[in-house]
Order: C-alpha cells, then structure tokens, then sequence
C-alpha cells in the first residue's frame, strides 16, 4: 500500500472544504488521503466506528476526520464533522483525485449525427460516434471509441467509459456512470425453436437505467424482448455483471462483480448481492433481502431474508445442512457401528 | 412492461406478411407487439399451448396470432397461421422492430486493406479496421470500432456488433450474429512450464463458426492452440461465456451466460445448457444433454442425459442427493437419539 | 484437427534455431506444428514425457523434437534438444506463426499527445488515443481502437490488442501481454453507505502488472482506492477474470477463465487457480497453493494446501464428504430400518 504524492493542502483548506471544526494545528500540511491502518507520514485518515478509535493512538496520520463526539488526542490533527467517511470521500476526489475523468470538450474526429440534441459543456471522446435522433443532456462525459446508438437518451451529468457501446433506444437518467467495455441494450438471449432449429427473436424493448445507477467494467445488460429492462435509481453494479432481457432491478440495490440474472426476474429494493451468485428466470427477489457468494437462486425470496448456497436457501439453515455434511464421514462411521451392533446382537435385525 | 409505438398497421397487411387467415375485423389497426398475458390496446400478440387459450377470454389485444384449430373469440381479431410464434417474430422484426442494425455502406473512416475482398452492399461503420487478405461476403454489416483481422473470413448476411475483435484466420460462415464486445480467436491460456516459469505456447489454430452461429456480447473464444475451436451450424451463445481453445461445440446447441467450456472439451448436437456452467477440458459430451445451471461438469456425459450440481452427475440422483442433504440436521438428530438408546440400554454397545 | 500449411523449411533449418542435433534426413521438409498423436504428413511434433515415446512407433510426423535419451527410430526424422516443448514453441512461433502482432508502425489516425513519451520502433494502430504524459517503451505493440491513460506506464516489448482500456496512471513492466477488450484501472466496487443511498467513492489508487505478466480477453482489474491492486512478476490471467481493488497477486501464479478474486485479497506466488473459482476480499492465500474449479474461498489457505468445494476446503476431505453425500439417501434408509427396528422391539426407544 503506497499513497500518492499528489500536492500539498493545509488543513485549514481541507476542514473548510468539508465544514469540519479543527482540533490542533490548522497549518499541518497533508500530502495523501489513506486508511487510517495504513496511513503513512503527512496523509489524511478517517475514523467513522468507536471501534477505530483506538487507531488514534498509533496511527501516523497527520490529520484525521472523526466524529463530534471522538476522543482528543495529541499524536493527529482532527477534523470533526457529522459524516467523516463522506467528507473523506469529498476530499480525496477534489482535492488529491487523479482519476476523475477530465472534460475536453468535443474531440474533432466524434462523429455526431446532425439530428442528435446535445446537452451544454458535453464532452466527447475521440472516435466516439453519436447516432441518429440520440439526446444528450448537459454536463456528459462520452469516452473515446463508444457508441450511443439511435433514439438513446442521456440526462445530465452522465459519465460513459471508453469502448461502451449503448444500443438503440436505451434511456439513462442523470448521473449515470458507464465503466469502460460495457453494452447496454444487446439483444436478449430468445430464441423460437422449431423442430431442432432456433429462430432468433427480434429484441424490440428497450433498457432503462434510472437516476444514479452505476455500472463496472466490461457489463452486458439485454435489452427487453418487448417491453423493457429496468434498472432503478441509485443501484450499483460491479464488473463482468449480465442482465438479461425484461429483468427489473429496483433501488439502492448492490451486485457484486460476474453475477448473473436470468431473464423477466425481479430483484427488489436494498438488496445486497455478492459475487459470482445466479438467478434463475422468472423468478422474484424481495426487498433488503441478502445473497451470499455463489448462491444459486432458483425460486422466489421474500423480503428481508438472508440466503446462501445452491440450491439457495435460508443462511443460517444452509450453513447448519453444510455443517453437517462436512461430518458426513463420521456420521456414517457411527451409523456403521451401530449397524454392526444390532446385527451381533440381534439376529431379527439381520432378516429385516 | 410498456409497448413501443411506433407506426400503425392494419390486421390485412399483417396477414398477408404471414399467410394468414383472418378471423374478424381486417380494418383493425395494430400499433404494437407484445405478449398475450401484458398486451394492451391496439397491441398484436400470440399463443401456441393451448394452455395459454384461455387468455382469448381476457387480453386486451386488437389482434391475436394463433393455431388453425384456436376456438373463435369476439374479443379479438385472430390470425390463423400454422407457426403463430414464428409469424409473431417475423412481424415484429418486419413491421415494428427498431432493433435492426441498418445498412449504411462503407464509411469514409473505416479502413479497409487494399488486399481485403469485400462484397456486394456491405455495411462498415466509422472508425473500423479490415485488415489483409480478409474476404467479407455480401450483405455483411459491421459495426463500429472493430477490427477484422488478416486473412479473416465471413460469409454472407453477417452481422458483426461494434467493438468487436475478429482475429487473424478466423472463419465465419453464413448469417453469423456476433454482438458488441466479443473477442474471437484470442490467443488460449497454454503455458509451457519450466520450473516455476511459464512459457507462453502461440496459438497457431484456428476459430470457425459455422452457420447461423449467434454469439452474444462480451464473448470470449480463444483459437486453437494447432488445429481448430470449432461451433457448428445454428448454435446460440449468450453473453459473457468463455470458449477455451480446441473445444468444438456440435450443432444447434444453446449456452446461457457466463458458461465457461474448458480447453479440449467436445460438446454435442442439440444440447441444452443453462447459465454459469462450467466444462473440466478433454471430455466428450454427448448430444441432447441438458446441464442444470451452475453445474460443475467433469467428465464425460452421455447422449440425452440431464444433469446438474457440483460434482455434476444425473439430476434425478442430484436432486435426491441435495433432499437428503437438507434433512441432513434431523438425521444427526435422529442418529444420535439412537445412540443414547443404545449406550443407555446395551453396555456392550458403548463398549464397541 | 487440421494443421495449416504455411510455407517449407527443412529439418536443418529448423534444428539450427533450437540447437538440435539430428537424427536422420536433414533434408526432410517440414510444412506444419501439430501434436505428436494428431501430426499429419510433413509436420513437426514434440515428445517430452517418456510415456509418449511409444507414439514414435505410431506417428506420421516427419520430424518430432525429443530428449537426448529419447529411443531412436526410423519413422521419423529426430531433432535432439534439452527441452523439447519448449523448442516446439520456438520453432512455433518463429517459423509457422501467423497469430503473431505485426509491427505496423505509429498508424495516421493514432492520436498520441504531445506530452506522451514513446519508445522505439513501437507500433500504434489506427483509432487508437495515447494521452497525458503516459511513457511507452521500446518495441511495444499496441492495437486498434485502445485507450492508454494519462500518466500510463508501460515497460519495453508490451502486446497490447484491440478495444483495450488501460486507466490513467496503471504502470505494466517489462514484456506485458493484454488481450482485447480487457480494462485495466476501472474503478472499484466501493461504496460509502449513508441510510439507505450509496456514494462512490473516489479511486485514486493504482494497478500495476510487474514483468511479463500475461492478461486475457475481456478481464477486468479494478485501481487500488488508495494504494495499488498489483500482479507480479511472471503471473499469466485467462479470459473474463475479474480482479477487484487492492488484490495483491504472487509471482508465477496462474488463474483460468472467468474467475474473480475480491477487494484487498493477496494471492500468493506459484499458485494454480482452476476456472470459476470466486475468492471473498481480505483474505491471505499461501504459495504453491491449488485451487479446483468453481471453488468458493471464504478463509485463509496456507501454503501448499489443494482445496475445492464451497466452501472451499482440504480437497482429500472435500471429495470425502462429497462421497459421503452422494451415498446420503441409502444412508437415510438405513437410519430409517435401525429406527423401525428399534421401535418395533423396544418399546422405551420410542418413548424417548
């Protein structure tokens, strides 16, 4: 773990930014944002949980953002404010970030159809093409190689990555993030079969993605057959993630990177998924509901309920089923013994 | 679920696109497609399953497709065709889909080897690259930003998405779909070990597709190490799915996403595998099998058996296995009671 | 399997590149690579193992690279070498290759930035963007329609392909590979929640692929937050693998296809992953460590170890319970028949 030596802040620059009260010297010079395990000389930390706050005592941060109500301490600078792990998050983006993407305006070789509507102090990447009747809102960043396919929308504030590829149709809502290598709106995988034979079906519907949902790298999300794909506000997906056609995902919901949703599934509210777990199609998933790594969902899950495992199932009850496979041999050593013991014994038991 | 409207259209046009028998109103005008159980007014949808009849009494349909020998309704106007799915399909994409990718011949950026033999009304979007000695059959459409590479070969009426990498040597036949984002000949994961250093092998081999081969977004298919990965005519690839070097995969066979087919592996005709499967290489797998999702396949399977879990073995057996699983907790239960019976009863069994 | 015929050398030719010493017709043509049990007439092949000795009996090849103390024979020509695989791959690459990149120079459209430092005899292909004071070395290859970052480090004789995203400030040594439509230094997975909404927060961290390390198609590895994700010295990567932020990767360690290694996890040296497997974040993984396919790690593995399953553990063990499970119904029966038996003749058992 290395920080980046980027420039150099005075504290008292940092506490204004993030409307912090200072508690020891305003002119301590910070260099780098760091965790507060791993903080080296001259960086800034943060300490959200009480049961951080012993890092207070051997930390070599320079200045730390804490809670009101933290203890004092000589060894840091500190910085209080309501929120400490979002007045981090504000600094190290404005302050120290080299990997906010950077406006340049419209790069003379994008291509942009003349019927396309663009927004104000758009930026478009080189070799990026913008196609016919698309309607780009203000403030969007287009990377360099994408296309935003016909009739797609863009609200304000948008960020797409390099290679993204956003078919026909598809409406985004503003501030949505698009990492790099992603396609949203591909045809879903619906096929008629006759015979031995598959007919393609035409993919007609369109992808929704609402206010503030953000999507990794290298992502496919399907377009509905008719009808549409829906994610909602505020959702987030992590990299290698495939939406099928007609699925629905609703808001503040998570999904953790190379997990999979079969078509016309419902995921609900809150939702917490982690990597690499399966949905089967057709099925629905309630709100604040919980999935443990690799789980294999195969049918519907009622709100609030924390699943694992293939097929999946209640957590708790599918981590007691796999504590008791993995006695398995012992259980079947016993059941031997007693086997043995009732056939010395009883010769009726033999005849049974 | 929303319909798209986009034109009108009047039950006689519609059923002379298909054949079709009219059962009511030809004036009846038709503005959208959809299906049967969510079509809203002036929508046109269909059923096959005479189970699915009963919707005649209660969907909002202006028009339905549906069997020769579907009962008479007053609610809708019916279309009586011999395939009602495959006239659907062929409707929606003739007269109301968006989807289509549109012909807009060889644009001014894309860069096309004087050595590259292209055909007859091809379509090459901005920013593309075909390089040497590639031939490109007629009516093929490529997307944007991609790279054909040398000595590549496609066949007629293909449709290559944007973003797309089709390496050096590759083979495709007729009316091959590949979506936006998929690499196909990428060099195969096959090292040389020499102590602990691995040697890269270079791969040599070949990536044919045959046709009618649908590969979906963000596909991976490395090319033979020597020799050939080679899928047969009229299979269908979802998205995200990796192909390793040397498998083959046989005709009309259907892979859901994010399945994973390790190197060497042959896989049947007509075989039918679901979502996030993964194949060991070097086995043979036989035709008409179907894999349940998430199974962990490794070893040989043969013809028209269905399996699943992890090891993958018979899904009868798999089910019955994971049933006793989940007992698993009340047969410990059970296993113990007899235990104290008998340590209680039988000294001579504790004594065992 | 079929072999591509390319152009003639002669046996002299070929054992002069590798050193060889030759056994038979120097003057033999030789006009393919293939396997030893699939090599056709005219081809060149390789036997390391003396369990494939006996293939000599049986081959077509009109020359096979063997062991010094190989058994002669007459069937075919023998080229005498140290290391016949790894001669194979020499003779491969450098006489019968036609995957190999070809220096094309820096193409007209390559956009490369005025404060970009760029090596010699490097090559850039068309559409492809070099920005901000990124420094390319000596005899690197980059691809079409590909991104390199501000501030981007790349060592001499990298490879990268096409569609490639490499993020601002990610440094990759020495002899680099990346294949197509790989991201490298996408944003992580990383959220600040505040009720119920989740704020991004901002990566600033970096990635860096020491020497010859080998990436494939469409993976993705995310920047550290702060700090670096890091691949060392000699690791090779399949196709559609995801690393997330902060995982640390040993040296020589190899990972196959569409696996995915969670936030701050550290993957020891000469370490062997199958495909699929899914590691959780902040665990620590030892060296020479084996990891089946499919695999869930949720703890730590310590040096040496073979685990499988999930959760994952000790594979002897694993494949144990595994057999114990699979015999899980007759074992329920015959708890059920001790349980009648017991009952049925021992009125106290069943008033427990």
């Amino acid at each position: 773990m290395e920080e980046r030596i980027i420039n150099h802040r005075t504290v008292q620059e940092i506490a204004a930014l993030v409307n912090g009260t200072i508690d020891g010297d305003e002119r301590t010079k910070i260099v780098a944002v760091a965790p507060i395990d791993q903080a080296k000389i001259g960086s800034i930390a943060f300490i959200v949980s009480p049961d951080y706050d012993r890092f207070l005592e051997t930390t070599l941060a320079a200045a730390v953002l804490v809670r009101p109500d933290s203890p004092p301490t000589d060894r840091s600078c500190l910085i209080r404010v309501p929120n400490p792990y979002l007045a981090f998050v504000r600094i190290a983006r404005e302050l120290f970030s080299i990997g906010e993407p950077q406006r340049q305006g419209l790069h003379a070789t994008a291509i942009v159809n003349p019927t396309a509507r663009i927004g104000k102090t758009l930026s478009i990447g080189p070799y990026s093409i913008i196609e016919a009747n698309s309607v780009l809102g203000d403030d969007c960043i287009i990377g360099n190689n994408c296309t935003i396919g016909k009739g797609v929308k863009l609200g304000n504030r948008c960020q797409i990555g390099n290679n993204v590829h956003i078919a026909n149709g598809v409406v985004l809502g503003n501030e949505v993030i698009v990492q790099s290598g992603t396609v949203i709106g591909s045809d879903g995988f619906g096929y008629a079969k006759d015979g031995d034979t598959y007919y393609k079906i035409p993919h007609i519907g369109q992808v929704i993605l609402e206010d503030k949902v953000e999507i990794g790298a290298n992502v496919t999300i399907d377009r509905g057959t008719f009808g549409e794909t829906r994610i909602k506000k505020g959702t987030k997906l992590d990299n290698l993630i495939h939406i099928a056609h007609n699925v629905v995902i609703g808001e503040n919901t998570v999904i953790a990177a190379q997990s999979g949703i079969s078509g016309s599934t419902e995921i609900g509210d809150n939702v917490t998924i982690a990597g690499q777990v399966g949905f089967v199609g057709h099925i629905k998933i309630g709100n604040r509901t919980i999935f443990g790594a690799q789980a294999g969902v195969t049918k519907n899950v009622p709100d609030g309920i924390t699943v694992s495992g293939y097929p999946a199932k209640l957590h708790a009850r599918a981590k007691k089923e796999e504590a008791v496979k993995s006695q398995g041999p012992e259980m079947l050593t016993r059941v031997r013994k007693m086997e043995r013991f009732l056939k010395e014994n009883f010769p009726a038991f033999h005849k049974e």
